[in-house]
C-alpha cells in the first residue's frame, strides 16, 4: 500500500482525492498495488467533506509519519509550499505539484535536493493543466532538439482574447463578463499581465533546453492594451491574436517571452480558442508537434498530478530520467533587442509618411482603415522596429508580432 | 554500450539510422550511455550508404548475438516481420517497431511472449508517425478511464480530402495528383478503402480498453465515394468531411470503426489538414485532449522509434507498466448496427417526401440545392437510418456520420 498525503484541500487539491477515489479501481488495477490517501493538510475544517476526517493543521505529522511516501503539493503561493516541498524531499518523499510559482522560482533546488535523496519532484500538473506535456517532452521527445516551444499557456487571457475576437468588444468589458462567469479572478494582474504564462513558459524552456530562467528577468507584455480594432485589422491580414509564451535556442543561449502575437489561419494555435491551451513545439527530427487541451480545472489538473503519482508508484525507484537543471545566469539569455520577427503594424496619419520609412521592410500591401495605414513588416528586430516606427511622422497605433 | 539491429533499411529504418547518428550526443547525454547500431538486415546492399557496412542478410546473426539488446523492426507488412519480432523476443531482446499491421493482428501474443521473457515490445512510431500516442495514452492518461477516441490517422487520405475541400476537385483528381506528388501510393488501396485507419484504430482501442479487435471485423468504410457536392453541402452546415478512426466503450462492449465524417468547425480535429494527423482522446477526468502533428514521414516517425528505444534503455529493467491485451471476442464488441449518431443525409427528388420522413428527426432546417435536398438529423442507429431512408420515396444520394 502506498500512503499519500494532499497539501492544501483547494480546487486542484479535493480533485486530486476525487481522481483517486473515482478511478481508485482502474488505477490499482494498473499499478498492481492499493493507494491510500493518509493525511490532508489544510488550515481550515471540512465537516460535511467525505475525505474532512483526514484533515490535519500541522505538517510535521506528515513529515514524521514514514509510511508517507508521496507529498501532493497544491497549496498555491511560494510560501510555505517550497519549505514543505524541501522539507518532503529531504525527509525522502517523493514530491508532486501544480504549482507552477514554485516549480519556476525553485525548481533547481528542489529538483538537485530530490536528485541527492533519490526521490523524485515532479510537476505535470504545473504547466497545461490537463494536457500532458511534461513527461511527453521528457520522454518522447527524448530523440529531438527541440527547436521553439509556442504555447497559449493561459485559460483566463485566452477566453478574453476570444471574445474580444468574436464579439468586437472592449478589453475591459470582456474582463467584467470573465470575472462574473468565474473565468477570471476578482484580481487578474498575474492572467492579464502576463506572468502565470511567464512562470510555464520558462518550465517549458528549462524542460527543453535544461536551463530555468528567471520568470521576472524574461520579457512579458500582457493584453492590457489590445484593442478590438487591432482584431479587425489583423482578421483582415488572415491572423487572430492570441497571448503566446515563447522559447527558442540560439545556438547556446536562451530566448524566453511573453507577448500577444498574431497567429496565421493555417497556424495551428490559431483554432485554440476560449479557455483551452494548446503547446506547439518544433523539434529537430519530429517537426511541428502540439497537444491541447484543458489548461485548468479542477479534475483535468488533477489528473495530471495523480498521472505524475502512478509514475512514481510504478516506477518504484528513482528514475534515472530524473532532471537536472542549472540556473541561468544572465549571458545564457539571448539578447531581446536581437530578436527578429514579423510584425503587424498600425500607424494613425498619412500613408505616404509610412511608405517612406518602410517601403522596403513590407511583405504586403499597405491598406487603409479610415484615417489608420496598417501592413506586415518583414523580419526586424525589436531595435529595428522601435526605430523605425519612432522615425515615422504618423503616430504608431498597435506593434504587434506574428508567431 | 547498448548494441541495435535495424531490420529493413527503407524510409523509417534509415531515418532511424539517421536519428541515433545526428543526435547520439543529445541522446547518449541523457541515457549516460552510447549506442550502436550493430546491424543492419536487408535483402539489398547499400555501398552508397554511411551505414553500407553494418548490413547483413541473415536474420540468425542477429538473433544468435548476445550483445544485440535491441531490435528495431521496420520491414513492413506480416511477414517476416512478425516471425523476426518473435524470434527475437523468445531470443530475450527488445523489440521496437513501426508496423501497424503486425500490432494490430499480432500484438497479443508478441506483447505475452514479452512479458514471459522480461522484455518489451513497444510500437510508439504504429501510430501517428512522429505524434507522442501510445506512451501518453498509457502513461499520462493512466488515471482516466476513456470515454472515445476520434483520429484523423492517415495522411494520404487526410491529403485527398484537404485538397477535394479546397479545391472542389473530384476524388479521383486529386488521388491521381496526390500519386504524382509522393503522398499516395501507387496502389493506393490500404489508405484511401481505410484499412491502414482499422489497423491503428484498434491499437489504439486496446491501448484505451485493453482489447485487440481483429481490424477485419470492424466497420471499415473509405473515402472512394466522396464528391465534391458532399464536401459544398457539408460546408453550408458548418462541416467539414474528415476520415475519422472511431472508438467508445459501450459498457464492457468496445465500438471500433473507420468512416468518412462531418467534423463540425469547432472540433479540433476541424481544421488538421494535408497529411497531417490529429488525435483527439475524451477522458472522464481530463476532458478532451488532443494530439497533432506529421503522422508518417521518414525522421517523424524514426522519431518515435528512438524514443522507445530510449524508454527502454533508460527504464534498464523490465517496465511493470508493460501491457497486457487480451484478443477481443464476438462478444466483446458492441453492435454496430445500434451504434447511434447525427448525420447528413442527401437526397434527390421532393423535399416533400423527404420532409414527410424525417420531419420528427431532423436538427436543423431541410436545405435545397438544385433538386437535392440536404438536413443534418438527429442520432439514429445504423438500422434506423437504413431503414429510414429506404423508406423516402427521393434517391439517397450520399448519407455521412457526424462525429
Amino acid at each position: 500500500m502506498v500512503n499519500i498525503a494532499i497539501l492544501g484541500f483547494g480546487v486542484v487539491g479535493s480533485g486530486t482525492a476525487e481522481v483517486l477515489t473515482e478511478n481508485k479501481k482502474l488505477i490499482e488495477a494498473k499499478l498492481g498495488t492499493s493507494i491510500n490517501i493518509k493525511y490532508i493538510l489544510d488550515l481550515r475544517e471540512f465537516p460535511d467533506s467525505p475525505f474532512g476526517h483526514l484533515v490535519i493543521h500541522d505538517f510535521n505529522t506528515i513529515l514524521q509519519d514514514e509510511e508517507v511516501s508521496i507529498v501532493a503539493e497544491m497549496m498555491g503561493g511560494a510560501h510555505p509550499a517550497y519549505d514543505f516541498s524541501k522539507a518532503a524531499l529531504e525527509a525522502k518523499k517523493n514530491v508532486v505539484t501544480s504549482n507552477k510559482e514554485v516549480v519556476a522560482t525553485f525548481g533547481v533546488e528542489l529538483l538537485e535536493i530530490a536528485k541527492k535523496n533519490n526521490v523524485r519532484y515532479m510537476f505535470e500538473a504545473s504547466v497545461g493543466g490537463g494536457i500532458p506535456i511534461i513527461r511527453p517532452i521528457q520522454n518522447d521527445l527524448a530523440s529531438n532538439s527541440i527547436k521553439s516551444v509556442s504555447g497559449i499557456l493561459n485559460g483566463t487571457t485566452n477566453y478574453i482574447l476570444t471574445k474580444m475576437a468574436s464579439e468586437g468588444a472592449d478589453f475591459s468589458d470582456v474582463l467584467a463578463q470573465a470575472q462574473k462567469k468565474g473565468y477570471a479572478e476578482a484580481n487578474p494582474t498575474a492572467d492579464i499581465e502576463g506572468l502565470d504564462t511567464a512562470r510555464k513558459i520558462v518550465i517549458l524552456a528549462a524542460l527543453s533546453y535544461g536551463k530555468l530562467l528567471n520568470p521576472s528577468h524574461i520579457y512579458v507584455e500582457g493584453i492590457t492594451k489590445i484593442t478590438g480594432e487591432d482584431f479587425s485589422i489583423a482578421s483582415k491580414f488572415g491572423y487572430s491574436i492570441k497571448l503566446i509564451g515563447y522559447s527558442k535556442s540560439f545556438g547556446d543561449k536562451i530566448l524566453a517571452m511573453v507577448s500577444p502575437r498574431l497567429v496565421r489561419f493555417d497556424n495551428p494555435l490559431h483554432n485554440i480558442n476560449d479557455v483551452f491551451n494548446g503547446i506547439l513545439i518544433d523539434a529537430d527530427m519530429l517537426g511541428e508537434v502540439m497537444f491541447y487541451g484543458r489548461g485548468a480545472g479542477k479534475l483535468p489538473t488533477a489528473s495530471s498530478v495523480v498521472s505524475d503519482i502512478i509514475d512514481i508508484i510504478d516506477a518504484k525507484k528513482y528514475n534515472s530520467k530524473a532532471l537536472g537543471w542549472t540556473s541561468a545566469s544572465d549571458s545564457d539569455m539571448a539578447d531581446f533587442e536581437k530578436y527578429s520577427c514579423r510584425r503587424m503594424f498600425i500607424f494613425d496619419g498619412n500613408k505616404s509618411d509610412v511608405v517612406s520609412v518602410f517601403e522596403g521592410h513590407r511583405t504586403g500591401e499597405f491598406k487603409e482603415f479610415g484615417n489608420k495605414v496598417a501592413f506586415i513588416s518583414d523580419e526586424l528586430s525589436e531595435f529595428e522596429a522601435k526605430s523605425k516606427a519612432s522615425a515615422c511622422s504618423a503616430k504608431l497605433v498597435s506593434m504587434l508580432r506574428l508567431l
